[in-house]
């Protein structure tokens, strides 16, 4: 029998995976399990989301338009006018996630041998997008102790080859949460006009933004507007990660057309979810007010109990509902294996992803781990309770 | 500035797409269309879809898992095992339409310059998939003067290199509507075992076969059930095509592990709509009883109006609600246009779909359009009328 394709062969699995048999054993055998360590927040959907499915009246639910329904594109470009990102409904482009929009973006700009320059850590899944669209992802790493901040232009100059196409960022990211400053988004803007390369900006988590910081787009420069292509998402806006919505958002025309051609390949984006995201739209400013301010509290929350254990290192991230922690152990792989197996308190535990898994770098992140803070202050405090009395009794830890 | 890739380069356009503006042209001109040039049914969807998400109490729409609804998958599981399709939960992978199954396959098993050998014409969109994943298509022709039957084996040995790695299939057929006799999916079956290959069967309108003709599913042979694997989804089975819910069945586990790892990677098929999906699997047998009646209906009524008109050759096929006609023209991609721009009766035109878009081999098909018979039998006869009256004026007729 044939075999499977290369292809399949270096596909990826989640990091995360590893682990869930033994979160499985963990329930089987009574224990109560905190996951920190997925990026589904239980911040309810808000209402405008499910208004117009309950009231649906659809004789057919037919194929929309490939590059999503019109109405929601408009609705969309007046959401990014509002946040003075400058676009019409034309530069939009729906997708089937932000996944797709990821997938389809690699796959305009780059052909099998290319390369994209992304710090790391990053979100894991682009491993598998390059994978299928055959690109090398080219990893500069931001350190812990820089509190993930830009590496230093020099470091990502020294990456550039004649294969290099574009440069990625997650923009409040994930897994650190870190927010680009304004003085490093210039220079990614920079380097890029310099390089004649393309700026990808992931920006699914702009609406997380805390304690005042300024939200710096790369749509906000129009000087680089036509290189720039953003990838944006409903699924953390408005925790409708099930919906599987997102957008290609870009200025560049040769660019949108290509990506239409793969959007009309695959048809179009799911039609029902679309109209609940369009109507999604006007939700209320007073629920993005509610949210920040829950996951304000959870981050401090965490940080503060984090930075009150022993050997823990912990930066202080301004976006997302991440931060990747330094832990006094030798292999974060383990600890986390180790918590699900070996550990408890009181029946309780706590199931949290090993960062290794988000560095492209081996032997980078070995001992830290990204924790999603998805829950309530009270689960965190046990969760964080947990964590501290289990570093206290691990045989792995390091000092 | 850097150009695109080669692979969006080489994208192709839908063949119908060059159409539409034409269309817009006609209808801005005050004609009514009538749309027989796409594959999204009149049919209604049924009253089962709706009812789960008109009454959803859901406080967050989470990511489901990424192979799908463990309750969804075990549903379809139950519908295939009623069309003798032995298969389990386990054998099926749910993916966003049928269009992500058909990616995920081809990704899953080729590589760059592998090849995949296809009974022309084929579904237009097989074009996309394949220049996503870096495949060659390798067509052999069907001929309309044998209603587009297998091609002889001998024409498929001979196309079999070291790089073919499947040969595929859809059954019954978009867009000849052709259903595959059991002779042939057995000859089908004998060379792949004989070649060591892939079977890709796409069943997607499974459901629509008339005239008693049997329909047999590449499943339906245990002794390559680890060598097929069937593409499936909601969007014609149940009038929901834009739920964007498909799935690929198999039996070959290691394929089936390779393709989670392609899912995993996009997380998710769309929540809402596959809590839908599982309810739409209750439809009750009547519905799909009645809608068989009636697309059997419209294609008697439109082969009878086609094979009436002096020149026209019209296959009289027993599935699906497509048909490729010949006509007495040089040039049908010409004909479609002029219909729309210059043609009217009483203010009434059509729009079809030209064939030669659903050829890959250059030259053929350029008499033959594709109509689909999406509407009901009334208009379809007021649609047979205008073609039957254009071909007496059409300037370009052949004979």
């Amino acid at each position: 029998m044939k075999t499977l394709s290369q292809r399949a062969m270096t596909m990826p699995s989640s990091p995360i995976r590893k682990l869930v048999p033994f979160a499985d054993l963990a329930r089987a055998a009574g224990k109560k399990v905190y996951h920190l360590n997925i990026g589904q927040p239980d911040i309810h959907t808000p209402d405008t989301f499910f208004q117009p499915i309950k009231n649906m009246d659809m004789p057919v639910v037919e194929y929309g338009p490939s590059a999503g329904l019109m109405s929601l594109r408009e609705k969309f470009a007046a959401y990014y006018r509002k946040n003075r990102i400058d676009v019409t409904a034309e530069d939009i482009l729906i997708t089937t996630g932000g996944s797709e929009a990821i997938i389809f973006t690699l796959m305009v700009l780059m052909d099998a041998g290319d390369e994209v320059i992304i710090p790391e850590p990053f979100y894991t899944n682009y491993n598998g997008f390059a994978v299928q669209a055959g690109v090398k992802v080219v990893p500069i790493a931001s350190r812990i102790e820089d509190g993930f901040q830009l590496p230093p232009i020099a470091s990502i100059r020294e990456k550039i080859t004649p294969h290099t196409r574009a440069i990625m960022i997650c923009n409040p990211n994930n897994p650190t949460g870190y927010v680009y400053s304004r003085a490093e988004m210039e220079a990614l803007r920079d380097i890029c006009l310099e390089k004649d390369l393309f700026l990808l900006t992931d920006e699914v988590y702009r609406e997380f933004v805390y304690d005042g910081a300024e939200h710096v787009s790369a749509m906000h420069f129009p000087e680089i507007a036509d290189r720039v292509v953003m990838i944006d998402s409903v699924s953390k806006r408005y925790s409708a990660c099930g919906a599987r919505i997102g957008m290609i958002v870009s200025k560049n025309r040769a660019f949108m057309d290509a990506a239409l051609k793969f959007g009309m390949a695959r048809l179009c984006p799911p039609t029902i979810e679309q109209i609940a995201s369009e109507a999604a739209v006007d939700t209320p400013d007073s629920y993005f007010e509610e949210v920040n301010r829950e996951y304000k509290l959870r981050r401090d929350t965490m940080v503060s109990l984090l930075r009150a254990m022993p050997g823990v290192v912990c930066p202080n991230p301004r976006g997302a509902f991440y931060l990747v922690v330094g832990l006094p152990v030798k292999d974060a792989g383990h600890f986390a294996q180790w918590l699900l197996t070996d550990f408890d308190v009181d029946g309780e535990t706590v199931m949290v992803a090993p960062a290794d898994g988000f560095y492209a770098t081996p032997g980078l992140g070995q001992n830290e781990v990204r924790i999603a803070y998805v829950l309530n202050t009270e689960d965190i405090r046990k969760a964080m309770h947990i964590i501290a009395e289990a570093l206290k009794v691990y045989p792995g830890r390091t000092n």
